[in-house]
């Protein structure tokens, strides 16, 4: 393709004028204590040990109930910090907001859940807490993270609000990442918003694998669909909810730009708008609510991301009380990620082609400025956590 | 919002230089014979009639499975033709492509299918043919037809063959439309491509409810996401599956402007490339195959309309044999489109919200020129269906 004539040298951060720096806000990982847990289980989620084709023993990752073959090969990326900080210096990233990767605790009882996400929140103020500063960047560690909450089923309000009290005393960590089923929790996102968290809001379960038909597609159908269809329900499901109008200063990031919803926004306001017993629910047109939500940029392509700016720019002429399409403010509440260290390379090359394709996205979204690019590529997320550099 | 100070009026096709036609190829029809099989049935799809509040006798559509609720108010607009001119009219539509409404045939053993089929397509001849001329289009009717084949579970090859050719033999239908659940069958693709047939392909399914929660959001779930995830899925089975490759000659029209396969393109074609197997299969990026689609221009909003364009004009430049960006080709494969008779106006209104609403993002596309408007509004479907005018 003709942006591929552009070096990813001739693209880099070094052509701008001033040197702003590169945070990775979508960066996985399963902390020691949490990868114990994944060994000790004889079902999904769950880490087993097999013998390779080299007679070697390896570790496999099995992630997902009824998934095909034989798992992921997983190994010391998904949890030795020394693995991240090498990741981070290849890819010139300068701080990495890290959270843990799917499933969370989803599968654990309510009290192992509870105490988990304590342990696992301490060890995670740990590994940031330690991390080594930025460099270049006065006051600023390397790594930051975004804490667990006991989403399970069958927990109770007093306990997750606990974590989340214990999560406001750790000063590395100032937002959570939460999957899709713990959403409808009103008194949670109350106390969210209060503690002023950043809520991560990742995908995990897709849609009914049956969607997709014979399994001769590996996991390409319920990542590249799946995970973003599921995403896109459970942002709908909240803003039909009524909970962005109740809790307007809760801030949620969306994992993948928001999976489908900025595509499916127009559409979603004509429906409503059809159906008057939700429509008189809400307070603005559904596309006014994308505007209030901050995406990452982990979208593989500079179309996407123009979209997706584009919609968080009209966002606010679509409020019920007044307002105007904004170019600018797109860039503001976009963020870059990798989705490390998931989509490794095939081969044992240095750059990794996921990580190349979403910065290159972002240097090629023709609209952007440099400032623009800045915001994304970093800025956006010391503000949004409220880092000074 | 700001765009809605511009009267439709200003927004109207008059401004164009020259009289360009006005045609909708999403429109559909129940036909009586149609819906006289529907009235037979006791499950879904169903017709029934109850006694409404006000002590009138109506008829009612359950059209899904389990749907919530007592289903819509059916009636004259879903199958007389004068109801179908009148809409036309009140939208200076100049010529519609009717097609059947979901969910077709799918429900019927497949002998029943077969002659429905074949009675339905000559239904929508004689629909067609004894339509009234296009006003100021000479030579040309204002309704043509996609038929109908019977694909359903357990069909025969022969048999869908044979409906091919009573639809090659119908002068106003030059298409079908098709839901999801027939995709798979290849030498269905060959006959398709053959006899030059453009293939609508609808949803009508969505994803395993359950995905949606609690049903307190009427159709608003199942209508905004789960109808656009079905063809996002049917047509990335399809790329996988190969079958754009072995038929590239398919022209396959996407309802709702592709769902959001625009929006996960790279995102698929970067789940493809790290999985081995299925990249091999396939003799380009992902994204190549977008601009070979056409895409309905059923989205609701402007932004939406502008990023399925830049879509299909990056579409070349992913090409595995080279190619370039092409930012005038978008507009050539989009086609305007009302879902009549779904989605009227809530009160007894001249115009109907939802047309207006596609009208207008078709008119507010910043980057598109008249000429794009032109072809957009009417003339690629009077180019796809081969009409002169």
């Amino acid at each position: 393709m003709n942006l591929g004539k552009r070096t990813m040298e001739e693209l880099s951060r070094r052509t701008l004028s001033t040197r702003a720096p590169i945070v990775d806000i979508h960066t996985h990982v399963y902390l020691p204590r949490y990868a114990e847990e994944l060994r000790a289980r004889s079902s999904a989620p769950r880490i087993y040990r097999r013998t390779d084709a080299d007679g070697q023993l390896e570790e496999r990752l099995l992630i997902l109930d009824g998934e095909p073959g034989v798992g992921r090969p997983v190994g010391p990326q998904y949890w030795e910090r020394d693995q991240k900080l090498l990741f981070m210096k290849r890819h010139d990233i300068d701080i990495s907001f890290v959270s843990s990767a799917n499933p969370w605790l989803d599968f654990l009882p309510p009290e192992r859940a509870h105490t988990l996400a304590q342990e696992l929140n301490n060890d995670l103020e740990e590994y940031c807490s330690t991390s080594p500063q930025a460099n270049g960047f006065p006051g600023l560690r390397s790594i930051y993270g975004f804490g667990l909450l006991p989403l399970v089923s069958g927990i109770s309000v007093s306990s997750v609000l606990d974590v989340i009290k214990q999560v406001n005393t750790l000063p590395h960590i100032s937002g959570i990442i939460i999957g899709t089923r713990g959403v409808g929790n009103e008194p949670v996102w109350e106390a969210i918003q209060q503690a002023n968290l950043v809520v991560f809001i990742h995908p995990h379960y897709g849609v009914d694998s049956k969607s997709f038909g014979n399994k001769t597609n590996g996991h390409v159908l319920p990542l590249a669909l799946g995970f973003p269809f599921e995403t896109t329900i459970a942002i709908t499901r909240l803003i039909l909810a009524g909970v962005l109008d109740r809790y307007p200063n809760l801030r949620l990031l969306l994992a993948h730009s928001g999976g489908a919803l900025p595509q499916l926004s127009s559409r979603l306001a004509s429906c409503i708008a059809h159906d008057p017993i939700v429509a008189k629910r809400l307070k603005h047109d559904a596309r006014y609510y994308l505007g209030k939500l901050y995406f990452d940029a982990v979208a593989y392509g500079a179309e996407e991301l123009r979209f997706v700016s584009d919609v968080i720019g009209r966002a606010e002429a679509y409020s019920f009380t007044g307002g105007e399409y904004n170019a600018d403010v797109g860039s503001t509440r976009m963020l870059f990620g990798t989705d490390h260290p998931f989509f490794p390379p095939l081969e044992a090359s240095q750059k990794w082609q996921s990580v190349e394709d979403n910065l290159k996205a972002i240097w090629s979204v023709r609209t952007w400025e440099d400032s623009a690019r800045a915001n994304v590529l970093g800025l956006n997320a010391l503000r949004l956590f409220d880092l000074e550099c």
